[in-house]
């Protein structure tokens, strides 16, 4: 179904067939397109920006209530591993509150022997770590739920991003300040005006969770939690609480609003699961997605991996609406609870197809059909739809949600 | 010399003691310092900024002359081993030119088959590949050649960043058009007006060089080439080039005015070393480091290790002027030819320190000192200065260069 270009073997017919495109050759240097000129260019500054000739954006939906709203990462346009900290999706519950770090503090109490508030300075004083990870909003791909489809991956998948994250092991904190016997939870509370809380199991805030103030190598982005926020590695969006004041530790969960009214599965049978934390596996092609047109010839087949549950060991496409599967190579490194990027090569032969993806992470776990997620969680959810997204290439080249 | 408080062995005499600092303690939750207030935040965007509380700029020394400059990274400041790309250094030889990417062309020529033009739409739908590799300008901490040297980090050692990169591997492109017997170098001309030109030995072009259009996610920054540059990894940043239109496959070295008056090495017998592009191991301290102002107590020691061979094996710092050494924990992922971010737990007691990095690569370059470098390399030279760099704590935390 493919032919890599990557082996080098095959030559000019190549990258002339396999474009479809008519190169300009030439047997001497011709003057080449020359879009500067030869005016002297701009000065160095002191803070960069992009060029105005991008124009990618975050997408926002229709609202009267854009502070309670989401706004999602253009994935199709997405290059390597990392998502711009300004194109970091968004999910508020009360809008970005303005922190001065010289004020912002944090409490650590309940269960605790020594219950202890930090100020920004005292925590960035702790010995620190960094890492990269993936954050996605279990609401991200809820209109697969229903039968009204996003038209993007924007649209459709665009809640989760990917980024470098560094801060102080929640475990040192917790441990230096003596956790009480009996202790099984806790809860953290942002400084947002609406004091978003989530509990989150004893056992992940000691295993990989971080208390961090750095993103992308410098200071946490406003809507991202400025100046301190939650990361727990691979649970829902929700629970790595942005704008952190307070966390106790409890013996069990809190059971507030954001993990009872909200951030439940409605199952088919009226039941709701409840603490669903951890994303499961998940794959999603992002070029040649919805909204693209291609053009007959070579097409490179990319898009992102994730789960929550540790690394990404397989990425299979299928252009042929899931008949016949290739094992996409995943771009190194491959990291725990980190996107993934996938490539295949691919050539287009200018008839109907349909593209998927299906990802398997390192426990085995493979990504469902949304037909087999269905099956065992209806359609009454909002959350946690992790299912293979189909798109479809028509014959004139536009791609659209299957 | 140090105590690392991730065992989690100690208890609370960790924190409280390591901080040298009085914690806020409570029986019970008090009112915690709450600078956000309750009012409604701020709505989603569509673009983000950083925080108004955030001022960190590139530095930029004075000059009559901003477009054939240099800005440099506050590496003071960094966190993780990415740079922001509104923080990635500049250096560039006649102003950053606009550039429309439907405009741009890359003419690749000369010894090859098929001379070819390519658009940017055209390069975008190869095989592409992402690597988080570390660019550095050879002219970084050229004051440590001298008696003048810069006051902090950033302005000695600033001029070095690292992002993740997207793009083509150079080896496809030129397998692709043929690659004629008899071919051993290659030059590399920008679209700047100045038109800057490199020549780079076709091993290299051909082993892990990059043509590039992605940066941290998104498109290539103005400054750093956009819409497209050369990556070459490991090698000096002048052999980057940036705006990338033209590569001509030659049988040497082109002997261009950037490798014959500029970027050599002037050595003690008045000779020059040439194309020495090869940027050797490297490391430094970046907190505390050059301005900083310590407190006693806790103070975990942090730096940037890089190496054009692969990468980095060892990092080891001394906090008594290279009396004892220890070892510092490496930040995973260690990636080849990217920054490695160091730490090491520190107890400063108050008194006077001496404090230095020293890095070992996995060829088994070992870091010189600058004396070292000095004796075989003589103080003539503006470039390649790697030697070990040495920050002096005096008795009231000040820390300056030693």
């Amino acid at each position: 179904m493919s032919q890599d270009l990557r082996t080098g073997r095959r030559q000019w017919m190549g990258v002339a067939a396999a474009l479809g495109a008519a190169l300009a050759a030439c047997r001497k240097a011709p003057p080449t397109g020359d879009a500067s000129g030869r005016l002297l260019g701009a000065p160095v500054r002191d803070y960069g920006a992009r060029s105005p000739f991008e124009t990618d954006t975050r997408a926002i939906a229709d609202t009267r209530f854009p502070e309670t709203w989401s706004s999602r990462t253009p994935l199709q346009d997405s290059v390597g591993m990392l998502t711009p900290s300004s194109l970091h999706f968004e999910r508020h519950h009360a809008g970005v509150p303005t922190i001065d770090p010289a004020q912002h503090r944090l409490l650590v109490h309940g269960m605790v022997d020594r219950p202890t508030i930090f100020t920004m300075e005292e925590l960035k004083r702790l010995p620190s770590t960094s890492r990269i990870c993936f954050l996605e909003c279990s609401g991200n791909s809820s209109s697969e739920w229903g039968n009204k489809p996003g038209r993007t991956a924007q649209q459709i998948h665009g809640l989760a991003s990917c980024s470098e994250w560094t801060g102080v092991p929640l475990s040192l904190v917790l441990n230096e300040l003596g956790v009480q016997q009996g202790a099984q939870w806790l809860l953290a509370e942002g400084a947002d005006p609406c004091r978003m809380q989530r509990s989150l199991p004893l056992a992940k805030a000691l295993d990989d969770t971080l208390v961090v103030w750095g993103q992308n190598g410098e200071a946490l982005r406003p809507e991202q939690g400025y100046p301190l926020r939650l990361i727990v590695p691979g649970f829902e969006g929700n629970v790595n609480v942005k704008w952190l004041r307070r966390i106790e530790v409890t013996d069990g969960p809190y059971m507030t609003r954001d993990e009872t009214s909200h951030y439940t599965d409605l199952m088919p049978d009226g039941t709701a699961r409840q603490f669903t934390l951890m994303m499961d596996a998940k794959s999603l092609i992002t070029y040649p997605s919805g909204g693209h047109r291609i053009k007959p010839g070579f097409c490179e087949i990319t898009g992102l991996a994730w789960t929550g549950r540790g690394r990404i060991t397989r990425v299979e496409v299928s252009v042929d609406g899931g008949a016949r599967w290739s094992d996409a190579a995943l771009q190194a490194p491959v990291l725990s609870k980190a996107f993934t990027r996938f490539r295949l090569p691919w050539r287009w032969d200018g008839g109907e197809a349909e593209l998927q993806s299906r990802c398997t992470d390192e426990t085995g776990y493979v990504q469902p059909t949304k037909e087999a997620l269905v099956a065992v969680r209806g359609v009454q959810s909002n959350y946690h739809n992790n299912g293979i997204m189909v798109w479809k290439v028509d014959g004139d080249g536009g791609v659209t949600h299957a």
